[in-house]
């Protein structure tokens, strides 16, 4: 009882830290409302198992959502034994000191917490193997963990699951200046693969807010979008290989490093978007673009969703094989990054805002390209007003009125987050239902993302949290999404918070067969458990 | 005893027939030398059976190759009732007329045959799903088939597999002209589909020679690379979603027409490729690009591989988003153009040639980049001759060249056909090694491909079918690319021919593991047997 009360007050103290420390790089993220309630203090474990159900519920104690974390499934707890045995076999690597692990059990939105009392931080393949080897005998469940910086609640433990770092995972193991392939291990940070590359003329194919922190291994097993999905297509196409070891901790080498291949089954390609549930990913092999000699940005007004749209088909056919990104925000994005973030809207005000990226190997080119482009939007009227860039400083500051609406969102109230995929016409219409469905129930009903992905982030705030209003708001969405074959995650994943949404985008017989992979690879089910499959399905 | 005999003379006429016609509607391919026995002379169902496999085997009675077909499974065999139920739902559509059906039961190479006496039609995802379910719970096997176009046998039956042509499933479901996703039913034919598209300003993000007849279904199935690889990605990058009917005749909905989707495993993924061992691909949706409104071809010629991988930097480097194909023939390939062809070499002689082909959304930007470039190859010395086409007659002409070297082939002699993944630098050390290792044994040794996608296509040539040639090549083609973690089938696939050689690009577990996935979704094996997957793993 000593020994829980004194976890319990560090476990305290560190949850006060949290709200101080930025557990991510991104330079001027700041922290999410905390929904913290701290049910740590001298309980027994069933009573600490109950409040961190109860967390996951919500802390208030409403019914239990979808969203929240089912029963803890019967694995074993670690042992002292099972400590030295990690300790054998990662000296000064297996971490039990429960302030240095509650970084890892906490999500970087802090909406999800678990109670993991070690973190591994394996170094090599052969490392994650053993562990896997002996977790599956010991019938330990394992939660996977990159750069935490998930936002659906996947990367971090539900309950007691050992947290597997990748972090020291993080070697650059080749690169081909010829192909331009990239080969790594899983815990890459992405943004120091990208200084890698820059250096010798390469960029990443992807981008993401979170690169600070996010890693290579965390991004494949999300499947991540990003910003450049648009011109570089996703995972799926520039992935050439894996390393993974598997529950069992076998090694299953896919690390190719061919962009063509067809001898039997791509079998990595399971593994892209599985959240840690099928296998550790351990090393990446992945195509890497030529750094662009130029870039430019534009920043531009529409009156309305189907002028955006119009700027759009444009756009393709008069930029085409330069055009990088079109991202889109709405006026109520902009009030909110002048409001809280004292960003000034760099044009005049208009309903929708579109950032435009070119990159393309001549400057003048893209220059001309851009300006024919500008002029026929401009004279078509189809854009109001804009701006351009294409000086790095000025890319910033345009780039960062799309990139920052997240972090003003934060400021805003307690968020409602929404990743939806819709086909491209319909993107702003659920916004706009949204908007007439919730009335003044909510703060502010706002609307950004990704046109060229089909990609729309959907975030609604309220003062604090409202039980009543997240009633109002879902299924709303999720049906609404189904309703035009919608995806209720483009991007994000399931994790544990949507898990028991996946029906709305995926038949059940499709779910099914799910289940039947993540038995056949993972019998005990000891990967990431509680995650991206629904609970209705035997794990 | 008379039917049988029947039978034989009606097929032994189809063989006559075999030669005169052109199953591929390739405008200018013509037939390879048929290798052809005729074993169906009043001889009993088991001596029908010993002789095709003979003919898998060799025809001359060699010890049996790796390709050869493994013993029938013990599959049923189609009766009466079969027959009437098949066509209670395919009225008209249930083939059995053995003139009718053979030329679905040999490939285009004429190398493989089966014995299939039935071809079913269906027209809808509903008919495939009941004739599978049926044929699942009969234990009949079923060859499903598209255009027949592939390299491998895996599109033909072995034996008397059921063949299932999606050639009357071929419409177009859906086009988005915002966003270019084109939903269509399998069996529409690419170069239908390409036709289509152009009309309303996109393109296929795929091509291929056999784009005639092949099929959209055929070509997912097998992960088609083509010449639009290195622009526009694989087809796991561009294939949105498949609708698949499942070996027990179950629809699995995964036709999704978004560009992102992270709701749960990427089911579609798996049967990318797979060969249709794992399901039937019924409908298709894809991305497509945008038609480009200005397109060169380049022909050059290089002195040393070594100058032509330069070109190759030099070229991703000034020509960047506008490259969209850098493919290479030797001159042991214009040799053949020039002799069987009678094509005229349109710049002077050189070891190795470039076709190199752009398409961008600006004709003056693209030809001035194209100018650049040419100056800069020019100057360096890197090129020695070379020639521009901007015209559409004259940009075939060039591209025929390369994409006729096929064709060449089968006039020189009997072909050994091999379709390798290798690191850049190395794919052309392989031909040198292998004429330097065959010496005076093979007619011709030439080297083509898909420089930048590190893809040659090999072949060797001998007067005849030369059983000692062939094992003079094989296995050390195999353990040559094994030893630099090549693939040994880059874009042709396994299927029958070369199912047993995986083993030399993919590791056992991972053999193993594809078994298991072929296990759970076709417990029976029912679906293209004998294909893909290594014949020591239990099927």
């Amino acid at each position: 009882m000593a020994g829980l009360l004194k976890r319990a007050l560090r476990l305290r103290t560190a949850l006060r830290c949290l709200c101080d420390y930025n557990m991510l790089s991104r330079s001027t993220a700041t922290l999410s409302p905390v929904d913290f309630h701290s049910p740590f203090l001298t309980c027994s474990s069933e009573q600490v198992l109950a409040s961190t159900r109860k967390l996951h519920a919500g802390a208030d104690g409403s019914k239990v959502s979808p969203s929240a974390a089912p029963e803890r499934l019967p694995f074993c707890r670690v042992t002292e034994e099972d400590l030295a045995f990690f300790r054998k076999i990662l000296a000064g690597r297996t971490i039990v000191d429960p302030d240095l692990v509650e970084p890892s059990n906490v999500d970087w939105l802090k909406s999800v917490r678990g109670s993991s009392e070690v973190l591994l931080r394996p170094q090599t393949t052969e490392e994650v193997s053993q562990i896997l080897s002996y977790c599956n005998s010991r019938n330990l469940a394992v939660n996977p963990q990159g750069g935490n910086t998930g936002l659906v609640g996947g990367s971090v433990p539900v309950y007691d699951e050992i947290i597997l770092s990748t972090s020291l995972m993080n070697k650059i193991l080749n690169f081909d200046s010829i192909s331009g392939v990239l080969t790594c291990q899983a815990g890459c940070v992405l943004e120091n693969l990208s200084f890698y590359l820059e250096e010798r003329d390469y960029i990443m194919p992807l981008d993401l807010g979170a690169k600070g922190s996010c890693q290579i291994g965390g991004n494949v097993a999300t499947n991540a979008g990003g910003l450049r999905l648009l011109r570089y297509g996703s995972l799926h196409g520039t992935v050439l290989g894996l390393e993974l070891v598997l529950a069992d901790g076998q090694v299953l080498d896919c690390l190719s490093t061919l962009r063509k291949d067809n001898t039997g089954y791509d079998l990595k390609q399971l593994f892209i978007g599985s959240e840690g549930t099928l296998g550790v990913i351990t090393a990446v092999s992945i195509l890497c673009p030529r750094k662009p000699k130029s870039v430019n940005v534009v920043f531009l007004g529409c009156e309305t969703f189907e002028q955006l749209l119009k700027t759009f088909q444009l756009c393709k056919g008069m930029l085409g094989e330069i055009l990088s990104a079109f991202e889109f925000l709405d006026s109520e994005c902009m009030r909110l990054l002048n409001t809280h973030l004292k960003l000034p809207n760099p044009i005049s005000d208009c309903p929708f805002y579109i950032v435009i990226e070119t990159s393309g190997s001549d400057p003048t080119h893209d220059a001309q390209k851009l300006h024919n482009f500008l002029e026929e939007a401009m004279t078509s009227s189809l854009v109001s007003d804009g701006t351009v860039a294409t000086e790095e400083a000025k890319i910033k500051a345009l780039w960062s009125l799309r990139e920052r609406v997240t972090e003003a969102l934060t400021h805003d109230g307690f968020t409602y987050k929404y990743d939806i995929s819709l086909p491209v016409e319909q993107i702003y219409q659920l916004v706009t239902d949204m908007r007439k469905h919730l009335g003044n129930r909510a703060k502010s009903v706002v609307g950004y993302g990704h046109v060229g992905d089909g990609n729309l982030h959907l975030n609604v705030t309220s003062p604090s949290k409202d039980p009543a209003l997240l009633a109002a708001i879902e299924p709303f969405v999720y049906e609404w999404t189904a309703s035009c074959r919608g995806s209720i995650s483009a991007e994000h994943g399931l994790g544990l918070k949507k898990r028991n949404y996946i029906y709305y985008s995926k038949q059940s017989q499709a779910v099914a067969l799910m289940g039947n992979i993540k038995a056949m690879l993972d019998p005990k089910g000891i990967l990431n458990p509680y995650k991206t499959l629904p609970d209705n399905l035997k794990q």
